[in-house]
């Protein structure tokens, strides 16, 4: 992976705010010091919101040269009409299609790292898509069994990894397992290491229950589980500490204290995140062969095609991605 | 209740910081346009930890003229030594007398307000304390079933009520009900006109499953309990919202949209609210004939004694209890 090669943006549903923060972003370029990047989709969905310089290009390679004057687009398929806040399974195809090459492109190297759009699940699973989400399906083409791609979410000043995701909360406590913790705990460790250059992460867990159960007074998941997996992951010299009642781990002086909290569900991960970040959180997969960020927001159909689709988080993703580029490229010149 | 009474600070545990962060609100009194207070409790603990001024009272009436140029303190009991970071049962003895004495005169209108200071229910249970908490212990003091006594805690820009407290989270699923929902919101919304003047409260509800459910497919908590509960309440003409995804509800946009949140359990009341308001969040409790607020920490034996403690919270917890004595004033005024 060379930090040469742009990396590859992939534009998500064509009628969301994905073609519009690609665009902004490559506005934005010079102001924050953006490496090269192009744009994966439906050059139409770009050009429904945005008036700006487009290169169509044939081949990655061709990105960096263009990216100057003009935002490099690789072209991947025509379908039908495209209006933005409008979606439909055509736009899904062309997510899916979008989403299928910019991989492909990351996977042979002729980019350096992959940053995926949001897409609408719901038009996907129309068309037939299988997969929970992005991740898991950037996942299967790398090879890498869905359970060993950890999810870690990243703003400025937080990072958090919901060890259980997408699922209804009463079944948490069920699905916890001291196998579960140790796995998703030792995957953040080694990517904050490969991707943020981080060597020896600090890991905070938070507690399940409120004030981390008491002691066992207000439940056992900690005693049962969580104590047990700190106690292997530190044997295996990883510094995890916790667990900790959650609502004192996030105020400014606590965010000191980690580099990365590891959370029993999803609120207990987001809402801090997006309380702090809404507006330029980076969904980050640690366990990949390549680097994949992506904006921590959805399609935002209601807002598309107005002009008022925030930037932020896209280009927060970029510029991540290329960091984690930077790291691993100084990890592979050590030979590790 | 006379906006001229003095508001009553019940010292809590006298090892704890306590006592500190009343002389500090002291001290601030003035910077602060903090109302006339006093303090009760163990007048040692106090003088343990500061060397200002303190003008020791034989009845609530006597603070208001002493409370420029000293710290009233209305005694209760001299128990064994007092060293701050070390409790014990005296101790707890102590916090105990003085919240009696402070809802006492509260509650016989010879003082505005409570305020209550944080104790320790490790210490208080070993002399048979038997209520989950301070906030029981009052509503009993003033005739009111605990389950009509409603949690608000309050930042400058947040008010979260948690539905559910102290009990684990798996618990919590089964505790949720339709009549428990309209019961917290029915009162939630009549202590926001008694207590802030805010006669139709928007209240936004948090769903308690990621995405508060994806209209069922990941949890039916919000079909099955909060959606009918939200339109009984509508019914009845009170501006309840939602569920809404709750990782989205915190940012300082959608803060703008609501009065408060009520949440379904615990942390996801709590941890917006300290991770935005941590030295200055403020419990306030709804449903009571008087007016109780109390800083949102704990006793903090670790740094008691080492004049670092920060008095934000207790401040702020003073300033809301005067103003909820104000309001309240003014609805009297009015025959409501």
């Amino acid at each position: 992976m060379s930090e040469l090669a742009p990396l590859a943006i992939s534009m998500g549903d064509p009628a969301g705010i994905g073609p519009e923060v690609i665009a902004k972003s490559w506005v934005a370029r010079e102001e924050h010091g953006l490496a090269p990047f192009f744009a994966v989709g439906d050059v139409r969905a770009i050009q429904a919101v945005w008036d700006g310089p487009i290169a169509r290009i044939e081949d990655p390679s061709d990105a960096v040269r263009a990216f100057g004057k003009a935002l490099p687009v690789l072209v991947v398929v025509d379908g039908g009409e495209i209006v933005p806040g409008k979606p439909d399974t055509d736009g899904a195809r062309c997510a899916l299609h979008s989403l299928e090459l910019a991989c492909g492109v990351v996977r042979s190297n002729a980019a350096g790292a992959l940053v995926t759009g949001p897409i609408s699940k719901a038009q996907l699973y129309q068309i037939g898509f299988t997969y929970p989400g992005q991740t898991e399906f950037v996942a299967e083409r790398c090879g890498i069994a869905k359970e060993n791609a950890v999810m870690m979410l990243a703003g400025p000043g937080l990072r958090v990894v919901p060890m259980t995701t997408h699922v209804p909360l009463a079944s948490v406590s069920g699905l916890l397992s001291v196998e579960l913790i140790v796995s998703k705990a030792r995957a953040t460790a080694r990517g904050l290491w490969r991707n943020f250059g981080i060597e020896n992460p600090r890991l905070a867990f938070a507690g399940f229950n409120p004030h981390a159960g008491e002691q066992g007074a207000i439940g056992r998941e900690e005693i049962d589980i969580l104590v047990p997996a700190i106690e292997i992951l530190r044997a295996e010299g990883i510094d995890a500490t916790g667990p900790f009642a959650s609502d004192t781990m996030f105020h400014p002086r606590a965010r000191t204290g980690y580099d990365a909290v590891m959370c029993c569900y999803h609120d207990q991960a987001l809402v801090p995140l997006k309380t702090l970040y809404f507006d330029d959180g980076v969904n980050i997969t640690l366990g990949l062969p390549i680097v994949r960020t992506s904006p921590d927001h959805g399609t935002a159909f209601g807002i598309a095609g107005q002009d008022v689709a925030n930037p932020g988080a896209t280009i927060a993703a970029i510029a991540m991605a290329s960091d984690a580029v930077r790291h691993r490229s100084k990890l592979a010149a050590f030979g590790t």
